[in-house]
């Protein structure tokens, strides 16, 4: 009924819209082309032509075409539906309509850049900032994770006057060069360009297949960077060496949906910092409440990072970041460099957008929701672990799950081929999920935030359908 | 009377869509937020608390506040309206309906990765490809200019295995770090980290003020470019250096608005080529028919790139941008790295608005309007070279010129503070100007496309008559 109202309420306001563009462009007549639809195997015919092979499409050479979306569901060119358990970028639900609205109004008014005074640029960085510990009040807007990524090294670059980083293995902060260089997941591919000698690697802090895996595991992984800042120091004999910074995501996405243990943060940034590194949480893709527990995932560590990155669900789609940090760390960026301009960061679409997004979390309560369902989805998939051998460990806090595949659970050797074969069983049932982690063994559940408890039950009652058919057709 | 058939058509369409909406997202309330308009005093007191200094706002302390804008006009919160001479990114103007229509009928349908098959990715990919000549056949879609600059490089470096660049003096290519150390504008402002030792740099090929001047300026600037490659292939004694690949704009932005004086770019090109390093043309401010000749500004230099760079004008306003190359390249980048995957990089809503934007270009002939417009620009402030001797050259293609102030015209000294001052000058009467080049002594003029005679001749006479009271000022 409210949307019916605001339909009305669109109408009378569309109106004399396009009349004042009728004004505007005068003598202008519409030139919106039709455009015939092409078939899906010439859609294909013409990606393959005209895109770079680089950019892999899923389930090539079979892929799926998507023509709409709904908040946890996509539809391809027959209207079949799929849910959809992995685009967190959707992050309150494809096409959210408050957030479509949003963006859909501002188009229309202004699009530009923020070197002109913008209300909905300055509210949103206030906003936003609100929702960081108090000493994080400043912002940068930016477009993307990768250039979110590339800005904070450049900040601790200049904060600390040094140039090595330490990273954590399998992670993946971004594809331009720069955040490429502190990927383990990019750099050490096959086709990777190695290790660069400024970056220093972290184990994984994995506390099922890893060396630690008790209840004091955190600072024992911990414990590396010690090990790692004095290799650092000691290069080139402290002469103008040190830590530039230390980045991890606060659950580790492509690491394999790694919850990290308790205290691994706390002491890393100890050592970190007393190096006089600056500590940067990766929140591109765990931010905006997906744990559960609160805004961001970096406060369940108990720590407070000295620069956080923002990204994928902060415009629910539309390309948006930033990088949020201290005042005088971007001070002393502001006195040592030249101006920072970001051509469409926090323009004001971008700030409807990103308002909206904040707007639809609160309200519908998705941090709430996401902490009830991720809960129900982990004790669903427990009763699956007790069930199915071949599940080694089931992991999550919120909606960020994984489910690792194991060939036994004595030697708990990673089983890539069932997580995979899993994979594309749950496909055929329309349900779309993806496989991770160092060894891709770990199937990765991390959904639009309106993923609800029929969702879970329905992927829990086809991959428990699917492992007890690969259980028989394999003979067990 | 389209628009009105058009508004109307929509408000058909629209009631299904909410409806829909509605059904999906059952039993969620709209949660849109009433934000109650803040002061101006109120906005700049948030901007200055809550985003970074590094991100300038103009006029600061007294920054222009801008709610709408439409075409070639913005307008500020008290409704006034100003003439936009700058924005280049707002290519087709400001808010344009077809475009601001396409996004936001695909906003509210799909907006996912391309990962998954889609008729918009595929046909624009199509659509902008066929734009290039035929070699360039292959595009990786992205978010923005830097994005576009660094993804570039990666290609030259893996393409060539070499990691050594050529870029002209005053450039910018991009604000991330790969993208700003070729970026002359950056690395060699006076808080810049200083020119890297793999980025060598040509003279400003500039016909006004630099060493040559004549019809044969072209090659006798393009001779460096030997030196250069000599120079690389020297440092390391010809082990494993060489050049990965020369960057140049096709009309230069930040160098003071310089066209390319004829045979520049093929003498370089030649050159870098014959020592095995590939050519980009940095198209992210000039491309898309902005100089009046044609879609891409590199043909007035009779050369084929082996990659393009776009960005800006492309999505007018819309955060996209595009590296498009030969498929020799990207299939050498394909075996040679990881996936390329670029989270919102050709998502559904960004084809949209780029084909709106081809649709717009194409139908409303802009490119044939710049041309006529840019000639008769050229015209009027030739006149005011000929009546004012403190304008030392005019100079421009299509709707981007470049108005240089000197002090006076036998020593062609820079005159920054009359550019500086007729910027002001011009702001007063609400229109927008900026300055730039070497010495910032260049009034620099790149508006919308549908920027009209009528604001040409607004333009020059307040621009004459401000230039004429100065005179009188200064007791000339």
């Amino acid at each position: 009924m409210i949307f019916l109202i605001q339909s009305l309420l669109s109408l009378l306001l569309w109106k004399p819209a396009k009349e004042e563009e009728e004004e505007k462009y005068d003598g202008v007549k519409s030139t919106k082309k039709e455009h015939k639809p092409l078939s899906k195997d010439e859609i294909y015919r013409l990606r393959k032509k005209h895109v770079a092979e680089s950019c892999i499409l899923f389930y090539d050479p079979k892929p799926l075409q998507i023509v709409r979306a709904r908040a946890q569901y996509m539809y391809d060119e027959q209207d079949n539906e799929y849910l959809d358990c992995i685009n967190n970028v959707c992050h309150v639900g494809h096409c959210h309509p408050d957030v479509v609205k949003a963006g859909q109004d501002q188009m229309a008014v202004l699009n530009t850049n923020s070197r002109y005074l913008s209300e909905l640029n300055a509210s949103y960085a206030k906003r936003l900032t609100d929702l960081f510990p108090e000493e994080l009040d400043t912002v940068y807007f930016m477009n993307s994770g990768s250039e979110a990524t590339d800005f904070a090294m450049t900040l601790c670059e200049v904060y600390t006057g040094h140039r090595d980083f330490i990273c954590v293995d399998s992670g993946y902060h971004g594809h331009v060069q720069s955040a490429t260089s502190i990927s383990d997941y990019k750099f050490n591919h096959p086709k990777g360009i190695g290790k660069p000698s400024n970056v220093h690697k972290m184990d994984l802090p994995d506390t099922y297949q890893g060396q630690y895996r008790g209840s004091d595991a955190g600072p024992l992984y911990a414990a590396q960077a010690e090990v790692l800042v004095k290799g650092i120091q000691d290069k080139a004999n402290g002469v103008k060496s040190g830590v530039a910074g230390f980045i991890a995501e606060s659950m580790l996405s492509c690491g394999g949906q790694i919850i990290l243990p308790e205290g691994y943060l706390k002491t890393c940034y100890q050592t970190v910092r007393a190096a006089g590194g600056l500590c940067i949480a990766d929140e591109v893709q765990v931010g905006f409440g997906r744990c559960g527990e609160g805004m961001w995932s970096f406060a369940m560590q108990g720590v407070v990072p000295d620069i956080v990155t923002i990204g994928k669900p902060m415009g629910n789609g539309h390309p948006m970041s930033a990088v949020v940090t201290k005042r005088a760390i971007a001070d002393r960026y502001y006195q040592r460099r030249p101006e920072y301009f970001n051509t469409y960061g926090g323009n004001p679409v971008s700030c409807a957008i990103g308002l909206a997004v904040l707007d639809v979390i609160e309200q519908e309560g998705l941090i709430e929701h996401a902490k009830t369902t991720g809960d129900y989805f982990l004790s669903k998939v427990q009763e699956l672990y007790k069930k199915h051998t071949c599940i080694g460990n089931v992991r999550g806090k919120g909606l960020f799950l994984g489910i690792e595949f194991v060939k036994d659970r004595d030697s708990q050797a990673p089983d890539e081929a069932t997580a995979v074969s899993m994979k594309k069983a749950m496909y055929k049932h329309m349900i779309i999920v993806s496989t991770e982690g160092k060894y891709n063994n770990i199937m990765k559940v991390k959904p639009p935030m309106t993923f609800d408890k029929a969702n879970v039950d329905r992927f829990c009652e086809v991959l428990d359908r699917e492992i007890s058919d690969r259980y028989l057709a394999n003979g067990y």
